[in-house]
């Protein structure tokens, strides 16, 4: 049995072969700009409508993955892939210019680290050679269909975020380099009754306090043992929460945590809390944490993305947000 | 290697220890009305929303699964499950009641299959003993998402088809008794360029001509070998052209295919093509079919459910209907 608790081991080590990342204008002047494949100059990227483009930069970024692979794309035995969108159309619409197999996901912002969960497990029980693991988001689109049309010119409220217009994407091989995916913890819904569909990273924070301290007990380790334990996009008010939550349980992970949410952007204005969004951890962890992890500077790290599990349906039915965070374990 | 293919092949054959279905009161009066375990009255549920009822009857067949397996809820590793709401807020919401982990997947009618190839996966690889696999649908939820609200009355074109109000779901573990699964085949995404939303049939006919044909490839068997070959939700005229599509590459499937959707009511009129939607094949697996193989009537089943990949922004801007088609192989 190679699970204790709901963390999945992965003894044959599935590797990263590549990665990839595309990332928007006001996206490339931060932190990923120099470490992006792609970083656009016109976050429209040429299509008609956001929501194509967010569908051109998902598919390319599978692409790039599979090109920076050394895999032919015939050779690619599946695609992990959600998006925010309904329907996730973006990953289904991406698919549909490969002709390998798909495998819709959802778990909002975690779909990153859920489809890397799910092919890291497949790719290790030896039932398929290689798989793709991607999401992305677009800033236009997902606030037109969670909130108002950037035409209203709408005000945001201090608590917000401001999604990411980017994908990522990567490729887990059973053998070869690359960076080793160990183990995978499973989320579980966390809902602590936030109701403010402004405030994701306070609705978010428990749901990743949860699986972090699940990961430790359940592989035994402590926020010392890692180089890096990295969240989605609770930004900087739901990383603040997050670290008194599991400082209450007895894990300080205020040393080693970083959130990609918080880090995305150069100078944080409009933005105010940070980045959020499928895309942005997706394009952090594909481009410069991947890269420094290459590199070696980074030996263990923890990635954590965090979802927010809710529709503007359930928000205005008066539900609260229940909220998700899939965690994988890299080494290098 | 246990693939063949784009099919991944359990040489372990998790069991379908248990399984369970809800169902509205006009899917009650049809072939799945005594098998069942709840037919509603009302539609509502007791809910205050659709989407409520919706979220509940999913809820209630995944209890009812987990109880009717003998296992404990803390003994059940993982829920896989999505569902046609934007966010697959059914399904998020649902798992918020349960303490177990949630991996949210999303193909639209084709969910259930997808969830049951991917629980036979993690059970078989020996990660987990138990995962529960489960999706649903309502009416009323899914008109006024995808068409119209109910309370304007809108006409139906005669290529509609009709969503199922009901719910499905089926507890996959590692031993035991129960049908087993011994192969699942991942579907690729095809697009033959339907734009009609009211005639998902034909959109979805060619993804599972595709997954059929290769299905039957990879597992070097024909449709003669199956004692049914059971659809998701082509409807009748879909399935008519599945029979066209299939017979075209050589293989006739015309003795033993049966659709889910073709054959959910009793009476067919303003269902027009037969029913939809992730419920609709969800719920004839899980109750009508599931124990006719139990009862040892069908030995072997092919269950492919089908989805189609689009949502109203798809459509609104102009995109034709991706589609896709996930296939488990049962036996008893």
């Amino acid at each position: 049995m190679n699970k204790k608790g709901n963390t999945i081991f992965f003894e044959n080590a599935p590797r990263i072969t590549s990665f990839a990342a595309v990332c928007g204008s006001k996206e490339s002047e931060g932190i990923i700009g120099s470490y992006a494949d792609i970083a656009l100059s016109d976050d429209m990227y040429g299509e008609s409508t956001y929501e194509k483009a967010e569908c051109k930069m998902l598919s390319t970024a599978i692409s790039l993955a599979v090109k920076k692979s050394g895999y032919k794309e015939n050779e690619v035995d599946v695609l992990f892939s959600g998006d925010l969108l309904n329907q996730i159309i973006s990953a289904s619409f991406a698919a549909r210019d490969y002709n390998f197999p798909f495998l819709g996901v959802y778990s909002a912002c975690s779909t990153m680290s859920e489809s890397m969960l799910l092919a890291a497990a497949l790719v290790n029980a030896g039932y398929i050679n290689s798989a793709v693991a991607a999401t992305g988001s677009h800033f236009a689109s997902a606030e037109r269909q969670y909130r108002y049309p950037l035409e209203l010119g709408c005000t945001r409220p201090p608590q917000a975020q401001w999604t990411v217009t980017g994908a990522g994407a990567n490729l887990i091989s059973s053998g070869g380099r690359g960076v080793k995916i160990v183990n995978g913890t499973m989320g579980r819904v966390c809902d602590f009754g936030v109701t403010d569909v402004n405030n994701m990273g306070a609705a978010m924070a428990p749901a990743a306090a949860d699986t972090l301290i699940r990961h430790f007990k359940d592989t035994e380790t402590s926020p010392e043992d890692y180089d890096l334990i990295l969240t989605g996009d609770l930004g900087a008010l739901g990383s603040r929460i997050l670290k008194d939550l599991t400082w209450e349980k007895g894990f300080d992970v205020s040393e080693k945590h970083v959130d990609c949410g918080e880090i995305i952007y150069k100078v944080i204005e409009s933005e105010f809390q940070g980045g959020s969004g499928a895309g942005c951890s997706a394009t952090v962890l594909n481009s410069y944490v991947l890269t420094k992890m290459s590199a070696g500077l980074y030996g263990r790290v923890l990635f954590a993305a965090t979802g927010a599990l809710l529709s503007t349906v359930s928000s205005g039915q008066g539900e609260s947000i229940p909220c998700i965070s899939h965690a994988v374990q890299l080494e290098n």
